[in-house]
């Protein structure tokens, strides 16, 4: 292949525990890529019944030919991300025989990778794993920051843990088959990174979107390891999620509210980030902040990644205020919202005024 | 009370995960000794049915009075350490409505200490748990090691995860609840902390066993002690369960063997581990380490502990050597045994000879 699209690694530095993210074409079928991350000869690999027949055959093409390779293939879908989904993976190595020295492999969007990591944490007390997601939004979120875990009936992501993966390899390829409408979703995400840290990163992204939409390698590569370089500054600097860490919920407090209102799975989760980031960008130029072009600016970008700029039309003031009371970042009942002091550069604010946010959220269009 | 009853503390040292492990008698209603550790508000204490009518009370109103304080009462038993019993756990968390700065009470023996401590590691990713040990076993054995976990109906521990304590209280009036029987079977991980490492340990048990069986407070606080600092020695030298650590096992494959082909329960662990250090002695002996008179010493050291030295009599040389062969110690089907060098220092044998097992166990007594 051209050296332009090569695969590239970022290294996760966590001292002991630090890994790589291989970005790249034609990860999956080249067994250089998994061979050096591997703990033993056995191997579980998780996916779901839409990514099984796309990419489950071209992975295990792509394994040493002497190894112990199973398979546990699940039902897609967030409603699907259960204690008991992950009791089947344990079922299934427990079935298998496979011991301390097995690798997990997740082949798949964030739901395959949240659970798979939450079995590979607490099989025999901790084991290996390598994550291979298949979706934009996994490729730049869940690939940096070590969460883990299931859904609750009473709450998402309440059974979980910290482990961290061995590896965590992005066949750029694998986007090929994914819905336009994801991939808008994930870039959501992308901006997101660019929006709260690094014009620069959003400059590129401007000049690019059109590039990154017909997924051209270079273009969508470099797009992935900036975005989980970000990830990975902010999270280090603040891995208990005491405080920087909050930055990475731009829009998402607002976003959140419409998921819930809407029934989650009716908006994507980077469709609903992709308007709460411009309702926070006009909010940020409701308290002097930002300058009506830099919300013009915003709202091109999540524009041209193909996302709904305007709130659901059945929203009223009162429906985004429910649930924004409730969000856990809140402190003594004061709405806390992350917010932009400039293009670029985000903040928290600690006690966004009643009135200005009241006024927002009764001006905002709607669709 | 008497400066000689009074409690005293040894810190198991893992940097910033140190925790102490506090050893007397009061402990249960004095709220000094768990004030400290407690990582908010919100308390939730999970004990069993034996447990709750003799201490939960008096453990409840050693707690400060502001606190939000909430129960779960387990049935009592090795069958109960299931994921249901763990779920059971959380969903009373969330009902609760308990967030990441609650803090969990194992109130109970090793099964409640096992499960709680699992239910903390992975509730919203990992929360403050407390070990209040009300059994021999686990206040030597569960207090030291961070191992927590469930069975699996295809093996025993099989899901869990390693997370440390934020304190453990060892309260010794409790151990005058505790049936004789099972007295006698904690001591034998007393004797067994003694015969791998230190042998003036051993003198001192030998001279003190009447005292322990009379439960005298200053006795008990001693032998505890040290049984935990010298785990605590072992563990801290072999983390990650290569090496030394496996000297902990020291009777413990023949005493699986007896548990599992009389069917667990029908044996306590701490009996079958007390034949098991005796046939350890004897195989010992024939390997031309111990001299007979070492092998009666430690025959008699485990008689005082109350514990029976023969095998059951229905168990053949051939029952033996079929669960020993499956044992996670062995590598490629030889089998490993820990014995002794000498009374006080113990090893790992790589390769027993299989005519001088197969000897052992067709000599050793049976009842």
């Amino acid at each position: 292949m051209p050296p332009s699209q090569a695969p590239r690694t970022l290294t996760v530095e966590l001292g002991e525990r630090s890994y790589p993210i291989h970005v790249g074409p034609g990860l999956l079928g080249d067994s250089r890529w998994i061979q050096p991350y591997l703990a033993g000869r056995q191997v579980m690999v998780v996916t779901n019944e839409t990514i099984a027949p796309l990419y489950l055959d071209r992975f295990k093409q792509g394994l040493p030919s002497d190894l112990d390779v199973r398979e546990v293939v699940l039902p897609d879908g967030e409603h699907t991300k259960t204690l008991e989904s992950v009791a089947c993976i344990w079922d299934a190595l427990l079935a298998a025989g496979f011991n301390r020295r097995c690798t997990l492999v997740a082949l798949g969007g964030g739901v395959i990778g949240d659970m798979v990591g939450y079995a590979a944490a607490s099989y025999q007390r901790g084991v290996a794993f390598i994550q291979v997601p298949t979706t934009l939004l996994s490729q730049v979120d869940s690939s940096v920051g070590g969460k883990t875990g299931v859904n609750h009936p009473r709450g998402k992501n309440m059974i979980g843990a910290f482990w961290q993966p061995r590896a965590v390899l992005v066949d750029t390829d694998t986007l090929s088959s994914l819905p336009s409408r994801e991939l808008s979703a994930g870039l959501a995400e992308v901006i997101k990174y660019g929006l709260i840290r690094d014009v620069g990163f959003l400059e590129w992204l401007e000049a690019r979107m059109t590039s990154l939409r017909e997924l051209q390698t270079d273009a969508l590569r470099e797009a992935i390891l900036r975005s989980c370089a970000i990830k990975a500054e902010v999270v280090a600097a603040d891995e208990t999620e005491q405080g920087v860490r909050a930055l990475l919920n731009l829009g998402h407090t607002f976003g959140h509210a419409i998921e819930a209102h809407q029934g989650y799975g009716a908006w994507l989760h980077g469709e609903a980030v992709g308007v709460g980031m411009a309702m926070a960008a006009e909010m940020s130029r409701r308290l002097d902040w930002l300058a009506p072009s830099d919300v013009s600016r915003i709202r091109a970008v999540i524009d041209a990644a193909g996302l709904p700029l305007s709130a659901p039309a059945s929203m009223t003031s009162d429906d985004f205020l429910a649930v924004m009371r409730l969000d856990k970042k809140n402190i003594d009942s004061r709405i806390r919202l992350v917010l932009l002091q400039t293009v670029g550069c985000a903040y928290v604010e600690e006690a966004v005024p009643n009135a200005s946010l009241e006024g927002l959220l009764v001006d905002y269009p709607r669709i």
